[in-house]
């Protein structure tokens, strides 16, 4: 049996990746009339005179929402939302497994953004955070900023955000290890979606100063054809140069590659009119923009790309179960940038400086240490920030 | 400690009474590649050329949405969604419990119908069926009966089908019991709320021709005024005698007194006028309409409350697990009339005619018999009425 043919077997198997588990049983009168009525009167009439007890006496303070509209699902596209349950049932596995999280999946079968918005917002009351998966850009970005202004708990498009967390956590130890700061460097994109855009924006954030970002119509400049209202925004922060071209124009002499768009983007050629020594990080799924051995032959000082089966795998895995752990252990209002910088650090840091190599800049996923780091250093940055309740 | 603190304490050491269990264990690279990437894209795929197959390879078959606003939650109000949470939780621990069946509670911030209506019914593809709980009416009936058109999956308003459910198992033993056809006898009512109204229309599926329902204003009756539409349609099949007055009038004469309304609404006199040997049901929770032991000094041959620490309680767990037990083993699309009326036969039929007694109309909630039992009669009954899709 090759490997689809057992991964469809086990989830058949498997009659779906969670299910619903009691902390209070129910084996006498006695208990029911705890759980249930009447003795279930009283914590509702506590939590209705004061809501955010809600979080003392139900599971709400654990409980994050992942939620979908199945129209970016994995590389497969606008496959409905059902065809994206599978997906989100293994967010939530991962969720309580590398997080303690509770998790429960939910996709909606509409495509309109007012629709999705609604649907999230009047269950907010319901969860103690909302983490959106696999929607379609340009569509997610508005969801996620509607979502924040009603909403009174976290907000996460982790497609984003989570991606852009690890991404800037391989970033620092790969820039220490080939002697680089990150004000000095230049970066180049391949792919200006919600992914490249969040990756670019943290890194501004933690000091990045000069960058191209590349769609299919080449380089991103200010005044340029064929740019949606985000890609507006990131013209006005990137390419100062006004660069125009292909990306094999602009990546001549950049010191990073990022690749968040499609395989066989990125040619052996292209590498070598890099700086030296350049750091690639090709990270298409499941074929990245160019393979990392012949990266390696071109001259790439260290490469990450989002696989399993190379060294430096650059997987959300490492950011959003400890993010939302530290988010919901302080009930914090918001997933902030300072929040997520915060995270970016703690992963990075993980590794002494001594230890990273070009084949250790960021963590094993299955490094136990991550999540409790990461938690840590959130909780912490909420509460400088001023977004945590408790 | 009273109980009612205690109650408290627990649910705060509890902090929810259900959590996420994982069915897929990922504690190794290889593990990850089969629930999640790359192996998860194969279900996925599966599930884009054929939607049913979300039965097959996610948790959707055996997963239902408990769904509140918070409006009418136990007898204390409209107490608002975060407030209505922990019964909402205890209904899913009961699902897991008595039946088997996954549910996850989803606590609505609107009480607009519509609001409730699309967020269901955007819902519906990640669930298998909809319990509907604690919603006011007459806003429930509309609910229902808009989710009933939208939704491809059961749809069921526990308040008012679990509830006539289990009233109908009670009575037709105490009517066996008592020596009476149901087709003889004259049921009065107190209370023509969701639940009284859905305990009227099931007993007439059964065979019920005489039967006079009171609201707060005394007798229903047609032409009469503060009558909603839902009390209008009752009014046409219901008190063909047009009878007047209040419910202290009507009662003269009747065989059976169903409570569904307030404390202290029945007397020992009325009890006294009722026909020799009258059933009564007294519901009204904590404190029924009238006390059975004051029921029985005025003459009552049966009695059956919602209380446990009475003999004869009638409880919708009795009901609920099971019935979603059989409509989800056979994937049904709807929980209708006839599965309902399967399911007062399957609880009632569990005592054999010699067993039962004043005290033993209706098996205890604990009876493991039950939900298997009314599981098999409404699977067989969806069957039949060509609703089931497996």
């Amino acid at each position: 049996m090759d490997k689809k043919e057992f991964a469809l077997k086990q989830h058949e198997e498997w009659q779906g990746k969670l299910e619903i588990a009691c902390r209070a049983k129910v084996k006498t009168p006695e208990d029911l009339a705890v759980a249930y009525t009447p003795g279930v009167a009283e914590p509702c009439l506590k939590i209705s005179e004061d809501t955010d007890l809600s979080y003392k006496y139900t599971r709400r303070g654990n409980m994050v929402a992942v939620v979908t509209d199945g129209t970016a699902v994995l590389g497969l596209g606008d496959i409905g939302p059902e065809a994206g349950m599978p997906v989100m049932e293994g967010k939530c596995v991962l969720f309580k497994e590398f997080g303690g999280v509770d998790a429960f999946p939910l996709c909606i079968r509409s495509k309109n953004v007012d629709d999705i918005v609604n649907t999230v917002a009047l269950l907010a009351g319901s969860f103690g955070g909302v983490n959106l998966e696999d929607i379609s850009a340009p569509r997610c970005f508005e969801i996620e900023r509607k979502l924040k202004e009603r909403c009174d708990i976290p907000i996460f498009h982790d497609d984003q955000h989570g991606t852009a967390v690890v991404t800037a956590a391989a970033m620092l130890n790969a820039l220490k290890f080939t002697g680089r700061k990150l004000s000095d460097v230049k970066v180049v994109t391949s792919g200006a979606g919600a992914a490249g855009i969040a990756i670019i924006k943290l890194l501004v954030k933690l000091g990045l100063k000069t960058v191209i970002m590349c769609d299919r119509h080449g380089a991103i400049y200010e005044g340029r054809d064929n740019l949606n209202p985000e890609k507006e925004e990131m013209a006005k922060i990137s390419n100062r140069g006004f660069e125009k071209g292909s990306l094999a124009d602009v990546i001549k002499g950049a010191d990073v590659f990022i690749g968040v768009s499609a395989p066989g983007t990125v040619t052996e050629e292209m590498v070598k009119t890099m700086a030296p020594n350049p750091i690639l990080f090709p990270m298409a799924n499941p074929v990245p923009e160019i393979m990392p051995d012949l990266a390696k032959e071109a001259g790439a000082a260290v490469v990450g790309t989002g696989r399993s089966d190379f060294p430096n795998q650059i997987n959300n895995v490492l950011a959003f179960p400890g993010i939302f752990r530290g988010a919901l252990d302080v009930r914090a209002s918001d997933i902030n940038d300072e929040m997520k910088v915060a995270a970016a650090y703690a992963i990075a840091d993980l590794i002494p400086d001594n230890e990273i190599t070009a084949d250790y800049i960021i963590p094993n996923p299955f490094d136990e240490r991550v999540a409790k780091a990461v938690a840590k250093a959130v909780a912490e940055a909420a509460r400088k920030t001023g977004v945590a309740r408790i």
